[in-house]
């Protein structure tokens, strides 16, 4: 299947969306901007750093890549409206792993209520997407990172940690689970974003790096400190028996190696721990609220903003555990 | 350089543009649409395939990735705003390098009136960029592939063959001119992509995989045959001095060589006329307009619209002269 055959293909397998004047197939798409301004972001989502196709389905590929930039608009109190899809392959991939891709791409792009309506295709040694993501504030100012001030709340909406818990299930050996698919697929909660925007959300984030990497940046670009409270983020049962299912694995991984003195295995509430507070990809929204501010249900909080400078919990720096493995845990460079 | 200092050296590298009200450093930019429209693209631009290292400087690279965006933007009849820029490269691609890159984009982001707003890092064997580009109707109806009816002048604005011909000197070893700049650093006529709009184009397309090619997209959406006028279309002095120099480095291979007939050096006119009618990566524009439209100087008549379907020249099909070389000329597949 040559270029055109390929984006002839994409366009068959991709429905068109509301905000799309002209589709794909022209120079470019003409998609409807009803505020008068556009919100765009870009991500990459690369094989060998962000998946591989031995884990990640087709459809799981095009459902993460659409969700990165997804979470990045909703992050700024907007609808998303519309992704553009820049896709390079190795010219052996299979028409229906391109199919399912497609398909990941549309359904991620229907739960948030947009269509791709363009995009590129090249040849590449591995799998390759750049999407772009566009959205609508409907009238809203955009929430920045910059706007959090002592004494506000801080909430979030989403998981936390699932992702991370995933990909270490995987990386021992382990693929099934509710924490698998969260890694295979996050669901960032789009809708809480605009929500967030409209009861008055001071600063919001898209947690893609971690919760406290991220928070640091809402806290850097707002100059506060912000102190989350570790009880409101006690790991529920499932990330618990992921923690104890990795330490199982390693414990039975170094006992056949006999490399190492096995590490014990059983409970480990400080690797759940530090999945909530460090492991990224799960595309929950972070955002801080004026104090007093009701919140839905969804949105749980999880600490406060004072003056100074950073990111503590419980009033004390936080430390990733011995054995935290940065590079697994938080991907590649990538914003 | 790590991730966060790439993008903050970029950030501090580009400057911001008149349609950003959010710029580079939140989740994602926020552009305005004052149309209530946003004209959205997406390109690669990938090393090995649309560059070389060692032919393109960064400044180069970077121009030319913008080019092809804005260039599409263009060809809706829209006028160029902002690009979101996605980079991947390797760790060790000296500071130096992505400054330059950024002047490249800067500069050609200046000559289309837009500005890079946002974007992407990551980590990758070569040079990559995935550039969108986005661009404002100011109330015009964007101007599609499939407008084009019997009678329609056909018009072209901006240059035709020049970067094939950078592209075969650079390829013959021959390094220096105009062409070869051309090919490096193509300068599309962005101010006229607008212009026609206002003129009353019915269909228009920018020339990225060579005039026929292009045209017969236009065919091909308007059910349209598209008649070119080779005497409109005649080559240059520069054209066919590149031409003359390529033959005698070729000439002068074949003799050192050994391993063939050297073919004639001298005059080839079919060659420089090849370039013109198949050589891409001008990003010239090419439209077509009601009979009778006047039209300003830098649109050149080249042909006419007539019923039927496809391309033809001087009423017949037009065949790539011997020895052509399809893949160094049109480069990868690219939408």
């Amino acid at each position: 299947m040559g270029e055109f055959g390929l984006i002839a293909a994409l366009a068959r397998w991709l429905p068109p969306g509301p905000a799309e004047l002209v589709g794909i197939g022209d120079d470019a798409a003409v998609l409807a901007a009803p505020d008068g301004r556009v919100v765009a972001t870009t991500d990459f989502l690369l094989e060998g750093q962000h998946f591989r196709r031995d884990w990640s389905g087709a459809a799981d590929v095009g459902g993460k890549a659409a969700a990165r930039s997804l979470a990045d608009i909703a992050a700024m109190g907007a609808v998303p409206t519309a992704l553009l899809v820049a896709l390079a392959a190795p010219p052996d991939l299979p028409v229906s792993w391109a199919r399912e891709l497609a398909a990941g791409l549309a359904a991620e792009c229907a739960r948030a209520g947009a269509s791709v309506a363009g995009g590129d295709t090249a040849r590449a040694a591995a799998v390759l997407l750049a999407v772009t993501g566009l959205g609508d504030l409907a009238g809203r100012a955009p929430v920045l990172r910059s706007g959090a001030a002592p004494g506000d709340l801080v909430a979030v909406a989403g998981r936390l940690g699932h992702a991370a818990a995933g990909l270490a299930l995987l990386s021992a050996g382990l693929k099934d689970g509710p924490m698998v698919a969260a890694h295979l697929r996050p669901q960032p909660p789009y809708d809480a974003g605009p929500e967030a925007a409209g009861l008055g959300a001071t600063a919001m984030i898209d947690v893609s790096d971690g919760l406290l990497a991220d928070l640091g940046h809402v806290a850097g670009a707002s100059r506060v400190l912000i102190d989350v409270d570790s009880a409101r983020l006690r790991p529920g049962d499932r990330l618990l028996a992921a923690a104890r299912a990795v330490a199982g694995a390693r414990h039975d991984d170094a006992r056949t190696s006999g490399d190492a003195p096995a590490p014990p295995a059983g409970e480990d509430p400080g690797q759940a721990m530090a999945w909530v507070l460090a492991g990224g990809e799960d595309h929950a929204l972070a955002a801080t609220f004026p104090p007093g501010t009701r919140l839905p249900s969804r949105w749980a909080v999880i600490g406060q903003v004072r003056s100074g400078q950073g990111v503590v919990v419980d009033g004390r720096p936080w430390a990733h555990p011995p054995g935290w493995d940065h590079f697994a845990q938080a991907g590649p460079a990538s914003g």
